[in-house]
């Protein structure tokens, strides 16, 4: 089994926010690797790494950081395979971090999602798989069925509340 | 020639931004359709652009916006292709955009780019495309090998500049 | 007994803060209905929503949302009835909720109330309804007379506070 | 004819902003009147005027301030009318007149709009208004319906943009 | 024994904050009053209190207030004692107090001080009035010689930390 | 004439915000000096005039400065007398000075006003001097007073705009 | 031993941030000082310091500080020797003393660290004295080469993860 | 003539900005080079810069980048030479440049000076070198005595103001 997403973070401190986008690529039945790396403390790992990743295999690679949040840019300026950044909540509520990842000059685009939204991060990797992936495709297709399900059971939830002039 | 990414804009004020991706789908060769939406305006023709874009041949959505940014967020509820949010400066430098934005959901994500930068949303389309497209991988990787050039250029002007206790 | 006020949420998460507003409407005796619906989950059933509550004699919404709070722009794009909208702090403190509600384009306001702040959305509701009900008019004329109380008790606690140097 | 909305400002430099919400209003036929007032340069007057609105045949109250913008929330607790407040962007990009109106504590709501967004606000007093008007309430949903004509116009010159790789 | 100084605000929750004011003053044998107002709540309290102030008086005022906090502005607007403005951590971390309270217009002034800084609000108010006391005036010069003494005992505390290679 | 006021500043660009202190002082008759004194720039001076301004008569010490704003605190810390601190615009919109001045620690306050508010700190110089002048007191209360005038002559320009629906 | 690195806070309550610092330098074998100093409380002795600092043989100065944090930029001002600044969390999330260090205005820089960051502070420290340290400057080397070992042990740590789609 | 001091950008348009570093290194004779790399579009050009930078004898580098603004610390990551990072305001007022240098991580510090402020960074780096250097320390002294100079002329401007009660 060939990975087709590589999830990287700088410390696995990260990996209960992380975690997250695994779970979701392991629900889409979608192979995938963690790995840990640091655009500051391993900086030749990550060149090595982004400059392999293509050939064996990986075609969205998602990369979590916190604070002056560099590795999903610096991912990003090494391999066309697309980066989706994960800003991660470690201070200033995490908008050091979403600035880091989100504000990318022109040439090198990071596909940012919200702060600690490492589980989007799995379900756009599924997305972008899924432009070329039947399967995927149906996946995802299914997956926003469920979420009405959520809506679903939230009503019945809310219909048990009672008020004198709650009408439902 | 079917169109494989969709640029929808609420404004032709948002043009002059959105124009960059554009022109950057035309330089890599991506069919693509330009088209006028807006979340608030026209609910039920976004609804119907979302649900049409797949069997039309879609793969990539590029959805600017300003203010209380909502049309990225909304076209990536009703369809399951991978949507690229810009985050347009109307207001509040654009921050209110930006999180308006990137702050989706968990189950609904948006990748989202620098603010107003819609270049970058035309690069990642171009990325994403190429995860199952030799030819637009191969001019990805072209593309990045040209943005070297750009810092070749500016060491020559740098080269240039004279001061006395310059080395270079 | 057909509501006037509509509450509406993305998830159940959200009621301990939106709760606020129906005990106040229950309070003003003024009938009401709370449901749970998701302009990224549920968006066919937000517009089903939308194009029914005014003939179901619904003449307010109130809808809470956090994060890229769109909820109530987006309900506000699908009916003329007023939408007042109530910032939940799930992230940023409460920011992002906020600019997402605010700062909508020209065409579509939406009533934007503090952050978390329900129990003031069921006011506004109760006073939009009161510009054309003798009844509640005067429950909300009451009601603000009633704030008055706070400060006497709080003015009775204060008087028990002791210092050397404190005169009353 | 007796106004039914009352626009207020505390300086006639805001007037280019606020006009906007007489336009709309006049737009609507709706009779409203104009008027300088100051939380701080004449609270009495603020008071004065609060208490006599509703009995003048005011409605629905338009309130625009910048800066620490007190107007809104003092006006809203003066009165039960509704109070829409408009926060000017007269310092901070309007952030601090948008926090001053929308942070309102308990018990006295402001309907806060978008920095600068006196159109938003005549069109929300115009859509409070229509809770108990026919005729205000067809205007509205006429004016939604207008807004949709934008939208055309926009992809009418969208039509006129031409790239080698664009299909529509 | 008349008051010289006025402490004021909004609710008793704000208290545990504002009592630092009351016990500076104490310290500073200068009598003072502790009253609840609300500018939303009780306004017409507030113009009251205002227009006795100077009469009974009072020659400095001290008011608290959280998120839209409008009570020291509505209070300097009311009377040309000079208004200390503390704003209270009610929400954004207190830069919606914050703001709400030092971006007054134009004539209007209130003497801010930090969040939740009531302590400094009560120096403040000892140091305007001793701009005409002596007995305060030395009072304030001893205050600032005590400051030192907590820098000294500091001294004392780090001298015991143990490093290798700490020098003193 | 011995001065009572005393208005500093960093550096002679500041002085286009800062003269707006001293229109208002010569105004209220009230002698002052101005001088040019730095944190950063000339520590030792800022010492110097801090020791001797309260024999020399100054009993209000007006002090402006942007970016990292320190002259206000740092003066405050040197002087019992009362000091106000104008936050000048000069970078981040002003943000970086307010919170440089106003954020001061538990026993040197600084009386901060809005951003870029001399104005402001002019007229609060005066209040403070008229604790104890009846001379300047009288003015303070005229100077209100003259205020309602602006809004008088607001109304007289509104009166003259014209809309078919404008009642006033 | 004669200390080269001067570690300096206003209060023994940022002893917690700031001793990180005192064991960076400890474990790089550079002699070093702690103190109490305030460039509120005690301006005299922060003066006296600075002008004594390079005659006893201090290199570097590290200063933390919290809300309006002037002591790096005071220091700076008085002393040529380069000034690190540590911004400490005391309130707003530690932004209004990243704004206070790091905005000094043109002529008086401080070599500003993230917000808590002492422990940056000692390894900039010791970064500046290995310009001239071959010793040092080879442990500084080798603390780049120990922080790769992190990465190992994290990427050890992830190893054990187990997924079903999990591939290393 | 051996550089001491590496200037870098990573765009020529960044050059108006960061020429001010280079005046001062002119002024204070230090040798220096300046050159064009980017985190992002030479990635490997920085690392080969970076490893060659100490043994050609750089001993302070100073680089300069905005928005998403990582070259100084990527720089940071690859050599123990101290870096200064300079925040160019390219978006947000700067503010995500300055949060993107300044927030790195425990073990790889960035000394971030002002938003635009590489004059700062210019003379930082001299005083780093004057840790080991007689004739820039005596510069870096000179320097600070030519800053009060400043304040000499501003005073000379400030006496020309005439006011009927200004006294000095």
């Amino acid at each position: 089994m060939t990975p087709k997403v590589s999830i990287i973070m700088g410390s696995t401190s990260d990996l209960p926010i992380m975690e997250k986008a695994a779970q979701v690529l392991d629900e889409f039945k979608i192979p995938f690797e963690i790995n840990a790396l640091s655009a500051h403390r391993t900086p030749e790992k990550v060149e090595e790494f982004a400059q392999n990743a293509y050939d064996k295999g990986i075609r969205v690679i998602i990369a979590g950081a916190g604070m002056a949040a560099h590795l999903p840019g610096v991912i990003a300026a090494l391999t066309p395979i697309p980066v989706i950044g994960v800003p991660i909540n470690a201070s200033l509520d995490g908008l050091d971090a979403a600035l880091s990842i989100m504000q990318m000059p022109p040439g090198i685009p990071v596909a940012t999602v919200s702060i600690n939204g490492a589980k989007n991060a799995g379900i756009l990797a599924a997305q972008i798989l899924a432009t070329d992936n039947k399967e995927i495709f149906e996946a995802t297709v299914a997956y926003k069925t469920d979420l009405k399900q959520k809506i679903v059971k939230a009503n019945e939830e809310l219909a048990k509340i009672k008020y004198e002039y709650k009408t439902n």
